[in-house]
């Protein structure tokens, strides 16, 4: 069984980040393993220069790890972003629900966020229609074919993630 | 098959790091992919303050991976460090060869490196005779049964990894 997954899309700007974080809050505390997958257009540093670690990858691994008691950290070196649903395969497979940041492009069902001073148009009701939408979260009213949860309600955000996918 | 794996094992302070950099970038040189794996007996930070890859492992994530077109960067939290084996199974199907630091109690054939004036005993010869023990890198002259490799050598220790895992 693959595990369930559902992406946060929105405009830049529209506070993705600061949403994603309240709900895998809400769902900790609902008890279950919470996994979160970021896209990054950009070139992201996580590793720092003065640790082992850094020097490792300095050295040129394709695939660093480290680990202690607590957590592991890998880094690996690709030549592209392998697809969303093969992330997914390979390193969530021990978690309940995984939330992810972006793939707009993935076949991964979506709730686009949206606000009304940052834009009045959704990216996947409009000009295209995208069939993976399951809801949007808005400060706006809108009638839409999906249900329409409030932006500014964390609490009903993560509802209807455990009501759609982890019952 | 599983990956090949070899593990540097030293006592503190005798340079493991530093050969396994070394190492590292002689092999890449030769072409082969390679990965390491770094086993940390304290807590290590990777994650950083002001990141949102940060701001979703503070939210709570139990695994978070964050992915560009470069590279991905994974963090997990764990109850324990599980086995060596299970890391090189999960994490490294698509390098040659695995160098690891540490794990001397795992099954992995191991390097043992010894520098006089850390110590002159050494850890897999003595009282214990550690029968995983492949070969020394020293810069003492002994007589041993594995072969003794030039410590201050690093393209010599990675001849014998490429002769005895590689080909």
């Amino acid at each position: 069984m693959p595990v369930p997954a559902v992406s946060f899309v929105a405009k830049s700007g529209t506070g993705k980040t600061t949403l994603l974080e309240q709900v895998i809050r809400l769902l900790k505390e609902r008890g279950y393993r919470v996994g979160a997958i970021k896209h990054d257009a950009h070139r992201f540093d996580i590793d720092h220069p003065g640790k082992d670690s850094h020097r490792l990858t300095a050295a040129g691994t394709d695939t660093m790890l480290i680990t202690s008691q607590a957590k592991l950290a890998l880094i690996k070196q690709h030549a592209d972003s392998p697809p969303v649903e093969e992330l997914l395969a390979t390193y969530f497979r021990d978690v309940d629900i995984v939330l992810t940041e972006g793939f707009k492009k993935s076949s991964l069902p979506k709730i686009e966020l949206n606000r009304r001073e940052r834009s009045e148009e959704l990216l996947c009701r409009g000009e295209e229609h995208d069939p993976t939408l399951v809801a949007v979260a808005s400060d706006m009213v809108l009638q839409l074919d999906v249900p329409v949860l409030d932006l500014n309600d964390p609490p009903a955000v993560a509802d209807f993630i455990e009501k759609t996918f982890l019952r």
